[in-house]
């Protein structure tokens, strides 16, 4: 089998041979998770060296005194085979000959196998089945599976290995004591040092399908707790070995310890089988809303189907209180925490597809308004400035110094936290998104309209007036692309506030039409006055958008950036003098060029595809896209998107191929100015599907109804998958000739506008469109 | 003698044997110059290694694309001796056993000596007297003799140094071409490459007191032009060279070939002793307006008139469109371009001793108003943003990148020059100081009008209003503390802002009252509106001027700023991986600390003394004194006078010394960040005598009169100065316990505001004040 990942069909991911370089990326690619808890895709007899770990959804903790992570926990999936000596025969982290992985996007089941030598002759084969299961979440289960060609003895060695992979310091330092053996099993009770959290881990084993008689006794060796089993097995037979792990922290429950006890033992009483039965049947369903079916290009099928479940199962979608990390589940890395990302690229993943878990993500920005309340008082502001690092509180996750200067060692001051304010109106954004995908109407004037306001609230007391300009303005921002930090008037910042305000005032406007009481209500929570109100109609109406360049027809990304130095980024890259240099502000090589790391004009094109004209779109987007370095995981599919929307068809589909891919292709480094920043780009997983949806297939929500204008790749026949729209499922099916809308539902008749004309879907009803 | 530079009395400045180190101090310290041309001080046969440079004013040139500096052109006064077969006698730079220079301040004479082996046996003297005159500022005079103990033969060979040092770049590619033999000597017809400005020098030469036979033919040697004299010496007997050096620029006159012919023939008929004369009487001229006095401490008082007579020779008093350097005619660093320390150091140094030049630098910065104008608009602002580094036309000088990275080899993009913004309320400032010191009303309703209008339109477009905050702000700046770059607001800044809005608001309602017509003029030509005038108005209401905390007593530098990590600069220098390395912006070591690199709120105390009640003053001093490195040359004499008046007397002391002997001791480097920064600190000069004047004599003009506080050091038993106010001389002598203030103009009575009364002092009549 090939040793770098590849598709075998548009549903089974498989990598064979690894190499020691590639351990981060498979590690993370082959992840199971389901939003609660994430286990990479190493192999069972891997140690932390290889980047094995299970990271635990809300369990946040400083252990360093500088970086709040998610906790990792200790590996209760370990398993080695030893001889009847105990020497083990599997060795640690070199390459195996036949050792494989091979996940199954659409029971999300991950197995593997390798081959060994055993001590006289003759190989053995240790086979696993894995998954972090999604219908009760609480648990990871694993199937070990050892047949030889040669009768043998061996010692199967069942583990929780307490010596874990921990990007940012040691969240267990009392761990060894906790160290316990139940009824269930084995297990460990561990508390976060601290934000003082408890986890519960218990493991239950099954040997052969029953309770071994050998019991829950176990001895420690570096660091792993291990129950050895001595097996005699005749050539051509198996042994199956199936371990269940139970994890609840103090977080989600106050008796973590009861509740893992409980989920190992019924672990004991249903078994491997049926609990992986329960799941596929869960995950069906999820590929009911999700699919998106491409026709005649099975490995564009696969990046997409490969990227719809990391986006899945990074998403806590059991909880609303709950952010989506930049890296998921996947490590530790940007902290198990939200960025922009999450409203901008996971949301729209969802929202078309299960629109309650987009409800979920919005709900969660709601419960920690309060911490947006906080940073903005902290900093001299009024309102809700978002995090840009944020956790369960809310509170400022991101520290004053991210990166370092790898050439001087000098730690730098990136203002990620406290310049980067389009975070609050991209949720703003999102609720707009929302509310016109939806229709919920009880959000939009609920939570919605509480956010609306305290952004609008944000975004006033953040503008300045420029007295002889007559003009708002926004100063020393930045903008999606971060190597240009201390921007004034970044063009994405200055529209995205604006609309912010717009989508306030006209929330404003429906509460007072159709909601006075509710409106009463909250103008009293928020002690919000006519004058404040007036002031955000004003900013609305002068806030100054930098315009096109008369000459040039060209925008500029923020004031200045056609005076800086104009170089293409593959130049610019040499003048590196070290591969790990920060390119960005204040003295990276791109600081001062028009060099960017990811889309910015480009990234507000995509959100809104209807502000220019696409004559200008196509002339920024030539200039842009040739100085775009994308650094950022995040610029290729807004590239792809806007590319197919352009008529670019070719440069489209190029751009899906190094969007979907950068996982797979491990094409983004791994450590950046020094900071561990690896894992799975959850943000690119969560927008690949859009780039299929919004990009090529041309199908947007808008106030009125979807948007239908196609563009499909040469080499797609058909693209279908259905679309959720104002509670009502829409069959799409895009071919080369003609698409077909089905509407499901039992809604409004539904407004489609096509580029020469609108037609109505009305409930239960198809409409074919000729193209 | 001494190997350092000591006084021997308060007029003579003596250093002997140099080190090879010292030579960069000591050409400046021992600096001929006349505010049009500046010889540095170094021994006649030495050559660039040793820095020897010809600086002459007006010359601007950007010779590498960068740096616009002034001319360094060749050096008209090399002198060597031979042996009889053209052996050089005397080696380049190493130090001779008895050489010396010696500065006589009072006439502005450089004398030196150096003796050296005779061929076969004995010794040779060879002395010499130089002198930049400032009774016609083209020429240069060097009078050389020789003498031997021992009869010998040797040749004595006079030339031009065309080999010259120049910080950034060769300003006169086509050099060699031009060299020519006229009617009065050899000279150099030279055109500077990128901005064609031609420069013309002529040398003449007497020999014992004669034009020499031999004519003015030279030949070429290592790029000097040669004129060997061959001599026989008695022993005891010796010989005079007198060469006088012209030097005239087409910026100067149209024929400057023709100008500077004239000069050299002028001193072959009227000889080097009726010029030095001249030069003398001038000199005499100028110290009866400029000496301050010290009774008992010879050292002090010669610091006093070291530091007076760098200031003087900085000036080009002749001119009304030429700016003081920031490091004079000492060299070429600082691009003998004008700081904020003209109007703000040196300025004060010539106001009340011969405000005539003190008008003349302002007049500078009226001719200059359109440079500052197009700086404006070029960033997008109005009205006159004066250039941080300013040269003949006020166009910005200061390039974007100043310093380097050393660890990194990077260029620091230092926002000197576009955040820098006090440098215009700064001039207003001057202007206001102008104002009180001499009710000069044509200026002030004339060219001072204009100016002080622009400086507030230019502040009226770059304040910010921030609408909820219902106050004016100031963003993004750098107050004198340069390393603490994208400051908002300075406190500094802020006020001397808003002094300059109602400086300008008052002059207009003068003009008003006064002028009418004027007004008229200057409101059409400006196309003043008023509406404009009620914004500055409203500015000037309310603007954000930083308050004291009430808890600490302490004012904030600028927001944040406490915030910032607490560390003495001592302990923070610990953390430099390079001594060379930049401290500040944006990732030196200080710019996350409170270490400042010099006065900036002190700065604001000695500006304004009586903004803050001296408590409070003492509160902050104490506070910011401790965190202050004083890296710049502009901070001890600040902190002196500040110290002063607040009754800290031995620290003023201390400050005085430290401020006085900047120069003399040597104690700032000569290369920051990878750029040159050495020679004379004109800054520290300008303000030394203001020490004296405004710290221990406590002398201050203010609105309605003269100040009087005293606060003599221990050691000094009186301080005398004549202090010109208002047109008129007031002879002062500040004694222990009595003080005397003679009115010796023929102007109206003058209010003398003393601690606890005031009393009148009447034209021609003294008063004696009791301690």
């Amino acid at each position: 089998m090939k040793s770098s990942p590849h598709f075998a069909g548009p549903w089974l991911l498989e990598q064979g041979v690894h190499n020691e370089e590639g351990v981060v990326a498979m590690g993370s690619n082959f992840l199971c998770a389901n939003g609660y808890l994430g286990y990479r895709g190493t192999f069972p007899h891997w140690r932390k060296e290889s980047y094995v770990a299970c990271v635990v959804e809300d369990t946040w903790d400083n252990a360093d005194g500088t970086w709040s992570e998610l906790s990792s926990i200790p590996n209760g999936l370990y398993f080695r085979v030893e001889n009847a000596e105990g020497k083990a025969l599997q060795t640690s982290t070199a390459p195996e000959a036949k050792s494989f992985l091979r996940l199954d996007l659409e029971k999300a089941l991950l197995s593997g196998s390798m081959d060994f030598d055993l001590p006289e002759s003759g190989r053995m084969t240790c086979s696993f089945t894995r998954l972090a299961n999604i219908s009760g979440i609480h648990l990871l289960a694993q199937r070990i599976v050892l047949s030889a060609d040669t009768d043998c003895s061996i010692i199967a060695v069942v583990g929780i290995d307490t010596d874990v992979w921990s990007l940012n310091g040691n969240h267990f330092a009392t761990l060894a004591k906790a160290q316990r053996a139940t009824n269930a099993g084995p297990g460990i009770d561990m508390r976060t040092g601290q934000s003082g959290i408890d986890i519960a881990l218990r493991q239950a084993l099954l040997l052969n399908g029953t309770k071994p008689k050998e019991g829950t006794n176990f001895t420690i060796q570096e660091g792993i707790m291990l129950r050895p089993f001595h097996l005699d097995l005749r050539a051509g037979e198996s042994v199956t070995i199936d371990v269940g792990v139970s994890i609840y922290s103090s977080r989600d429950l106050p008796t973590p310890q009861e509740e893992a006890e409980e989920d190992a033992k019924q672990f004991l009483e249903q078994g491997f089988d049926a609990i992986r039965e329960e799941h596929e049947a869960c995950w069906k369903k999820i590929w009911e809303r999700y699919t998106v079916s491409v026709d005649s290009d099975d490995d564009a099928w696969g990046i997409l189907n490969f990227n719809t479940y990391h986006n899945v199962i990074a998403t806590p979608a059991h909880s609303d209180h709950l952010p989506i990390g930049a890296r998921g589940l996947s490590c530790q890395a940007y902290q198990g925490a939200a960025f922009w990302d999450q409203e901008i690229f996971n949301l729209p993943g969802h929202l078309y597809a299960q629109p309650e878990t987009a409800r979920r993500l919005l709900i969660y920005r709601y419960k920690t308004l309060d911490g947006a309340r906080r940073k903005a008082a902290r900093l001299g502001f009024e309102g809700a400035f978002y995090a840009w690092i944020s956790g369960d509180s809310g509170d400022e996750l991101c520290p004053d110094y991210f990166f370092k200067d790898v050439l001087t060692g000098r730690k730098i001051r990136n203002h990620f936290n406290d310049w980067q304010i389009h975070i609050s109106p991209d949720i703003a954004y999102a609720i707009r998104s929302y509310r016109i995908a939806t229709d919920d109407h009880a959000f939009t004037v609920g939570e919605g309209a509480e956010i609306l306001f305290e952004v609008a609230r944000f975004i006033a007391s953040r503008v300045v007036w420029l007295p002889r300009k007559g003009r708002y303005e926004i100063h020393q921002v930045l903008g999606p692309d971060e190597y240009h930090e201390n921007a004034n008037n970044n063009l994405f910042t200055n529209v995205q506030c604006r609309f912010a305000l717009t989508e306030a005032l006209e929330t404003l406007q429906r509460l007072k039409r159709e909601q006075p009481k509710r409106l009463e209500e909250l103008t009293s929570l928020l002690q919000l006055e006519e004058q404040e109100i007036a002031l955000w109609k004003d900013i609305a109406d002068k806030l100054f958008i930098p315009g096109i360049d008369p000459t040039t027809g060209l925008l500029p990304q923020f004031d200045g950036y056609f005076d800086l130095e104009d170089i293409a980024p593959s130049e610019l890259a040499g003048r590196l003098k070290d591969s790990n240099e920060y390119w960005g502000w204040p003295n990276g090589i791109a600081f001062e060029t028009q060099v960017i790391k990811q889309a910015d004009v480009i990234q507000l094109f995509y959100q809104y595809p209807h502000l220019y004209d696409k004559e200008t779109m196509r002339r920024n987007y030539r200039y842009y896209e040739k100085r775009t370095q994308h650094r950022s995981s995040l610029s290729p599919a807004v590239h792809a998107i806007v590319a197919a929307r352009l008529g670019f068809a070719d440069e489209a589909y190029r751009y899906f191929l190094e969007a979907g891919l950068i996982d797979l292709y491990n094409s983004k480094p791994a450590i950046s100015g020094g900071t561990f920043i690896g894992g799975i780009h959850t943000a690119a997983c969560g927008i690949a599907r859009q780039m299929a949806i919004q990009g090529f297939a041309g199908v947007e929500a808008y106030e009125g109804g979807i948007r239908f204008e196609p563009a499909l790749p040469e080499v797609w026949k058909k693209l279908s998958f259905p679309f959720y729209y104002h509670g009502n499922r829409i069959e799409v099916t895009v071919g080369k000739k003609q698409a077909r809308f089905e509407h499901k539902g039992k809604g409004k008749p539904i407004q489609l506008l096509l580029p020469e004309k609108a037609v109505e879907l009305k409930a239960g009803e198809s409409v074919e469109v000729y193209l």
